[in-house]
């Protein structure tokens, strides 16, 4: 067994991990947009990107070089350089073999873009500021910061993981999004370093299953940007080892950052669990919860705090998976309103189920009657913020 | 050849049809909530209904009966019948049997309803209503008001086809519908009247091919009703039929309600097409259309008249389809701001694009310069009013 302990530090806190945010006049009143993630030990590094299929010029870097080592990232945001064609590689090139040149011990470096799309990286003014970074500083939260773009508040997290012959190892991490997508304001970044002494081969496939259930789980609008990315990197630097506690670290931390990703979401007020058990199959729950997290009228009626079970009901039987309103239940909290073909939703129940909408976080449960398939996706309410933030964006 | 001549009239112009809407106090203030269609001769009916697995009741009862002819469909607004099990079909027996023994001419009634979902019928109110119609009356307009919803206008429409011989046919519609769909005010409706002798084979495959372009390729939201429904009544009065003129006219009716239904899409400022071509083929036109009408971020963009041409080239390379960035070009107007991978998007090629979305109805063209697919979408823009109306409903 194991035990796990919430630490500070962030992508600091594994022992040989560097890392600052700095001001290099992406975003205006010298506010951070350049982060860098240093380890003084050459580390493996994996990632899972994004489904869209105009990658960002950063993911097709990535790819060219089938970066597999490295001890550097550098990360901006106000910029996605995606839709920017060759020369959005030349510039990552460039910029690049510049920090090569300014700090001659760093390997493969790669690197991650946030922002507009379709606009050239400001690459002068991102080559000024790796010319300033402090490759001694461990500020992990100045790294979180930087990498902001809408997100009213930086996501950064970390632990411990002690297993019972005494030996540990640590894991952190940062993440950025307040859409899940905005192509705009691309994206869903995640960064985590971890000093354990996962074998190479395993990062991988443990990003992706992890992912599964965590950030392919929620939804701020539906919409997948060009540039979503969650890299691991592990230096083994603690020399240990035990995968059944950092597969289940990795799981705490990317389920954390994924629900402050919600909870972030752009003018939400609440994160609401849809959890649907009773399926025919798991990715027939999987399609109804989505569905649920992305359907506007169910987006809306959060906000309006409206226990609206037909709202709910119909985007379930709109989805196309198996399902039969003599076998469904519906469930706000555990105030249960619709059960197996029978409304009970009379004035005292719909006070009850409204007032669990009330809450910052609650649950809806659809049970369908039908099998055994279960998934729970993560959305938030849509309000008047929601279309500010999207309509006056670029102005 | 043939001509079309718009008359007035509504789903009475074609011979034969009558029609009312007449306040059974369903919606306050004694506003018009419940209409009748009435034939002196025995019509065909085919329809066609939302693919959302739960259907509402009154659509179980159409299949049910497996109804071919009738002269008698009685539509209510304020209640959608919709997930109300064995109750809502045996109440609408009740109901469509009390309007038989009332007047008994009618033949195999039928009924369609839209409104608030999970609630049982107000069906003595209904059934008292019924009593009040005068099936003389010939008021189109009074019935196309009757079953508003959301609506902030009413829709109908009327042609006179002349044949190049002479001989004339009628063909007239009403619709409602204000979000597509909007599963708590269920839905969209659309009553098609004709005088055509339309052998009754023809009719359903006719409808649904013109669907497929007209009220299939609509969105307000994206979400589809338990209620959707659009019927064709036939009762061949004018003894005419000629198969081009008729296809065409229906699809001038189909596809004009279709765009009044955006243009009243709730909140909405503005009426925009979605052009694809180039596409690998038609269904992959349609994937990326409708997927450009649902997002969220491009909805936002559109109201708040930002020519974010990345939130379009991100949103087609999201949708799963086939492209290349190398040969996609995006088009406001007549305004082109990437091209093949050439972005052209300076300040005065910027102010033109903004230019071209302050107008009420414009279409945005991306050709993906892969194939020969095509599909035109259309959608609105999401405003505050959307959110106000949706949060606000139910209360």
């Amino acid at each position: 067994m194991f035990t796990l302990h919430s630490i500070d530090g962030g992508i600091c806190a594994p022992q040989g991990f560097f890392a600052d945010g700095i001001s290099a006049g992406l975003k205006p009143d010298n506010q951070k947009d350049l982060a860098f993630i240093y380890s003084d030990q050459l580390a493996h590094i994996r990632a899972i990107f994004t489904s869209n299929r105009f990658q960002a010029a950063p993911i097709q870097h990535f790819k060219k070089h089938a970066v597999e080592q490295t001890n550097f990232v550098l990360i901006n945001a106000k910029n996605a350089n995606a839709m920017t064609g060759e020369r959005g590689i030349e510039d990552i090139e460039e910029i690049l073999n510049h920090a090569h040149q300014t700090f001659q011990n760093i390997q493969n470096p790669v690197m991650s873009s946030t922002g507009v799309i379709g606009v050239p990286l400001p690459k002068e003014k991102i080559m000024q500021g790796v010319t300033n970074f402090d490759l001694t500083k461990r500020d992990g939260t100045a790294a979180s910061h930087a990498i902001m773009t809408t997100d009213s508040y930086n996501k950064e997290i970390a632990f411990e993981v002690v297993l019972d012959n005494g030996d540990s190892f640590r894991i952190g991490a940062m993440a950025k999004g307040a859409g899940m997508i905005n192509p705009t304001m691309a994206t869903m970044l995640c960064f985590i370093t971890t000093d354990a002494a996962i074998p190479a081969d395993e990062m991988e496939s443990m990003l992706q299953s992890t992912a599964q259930t965590t950030f392919n789980a929620i939804s701020v609008d539906g919409d997948t940007s060009t540039n979503d990315t969650v890299m691991l990197l592990s230096n083994h630097k603690s020399g240990v080892y035990d995968r059944k506690a950092f597969a289940h670290a990795l799981e705490r931390v990317m389920h954390e950052l994924a629900l402050k990703i919600v909870a972030d979401g752009e003018g939400a007020t609440k994160c609401v669990a849809f959890k649907i058990t009773g399926a025919a199959s798991d990715e027939e729950a999987e399609i109804a919860a989505k569905a649920l997290t992305n359907s506007l009228l169910v987006k809306t009626a959060l906000y309006g705090e409206d226990p609206n079970w037909g709202r709910i009901a119909s985007t379930i039987g709109a989805s196309g998976i198996t399902c039969d309103p003599k076998t469904l239940t519906i469930t706000f909290g555990n105030v249960t309103v619709y059960n197996r073909g029978e409304i009970l939703f009379d004035q005292e129940q719909e006070a009850k189920a409204a007032k669990v909408m009330q809450k910052e976080a609650f649950s809806i449960h659809c049970d369908l009657g039908i099998g055994e398939g279960s998934f729970t996706a993560y959305g938030c309410d849509l309000g008047y913020e929601y279309v500010k933030i999207n309509a006056d964006y670029r102005t």
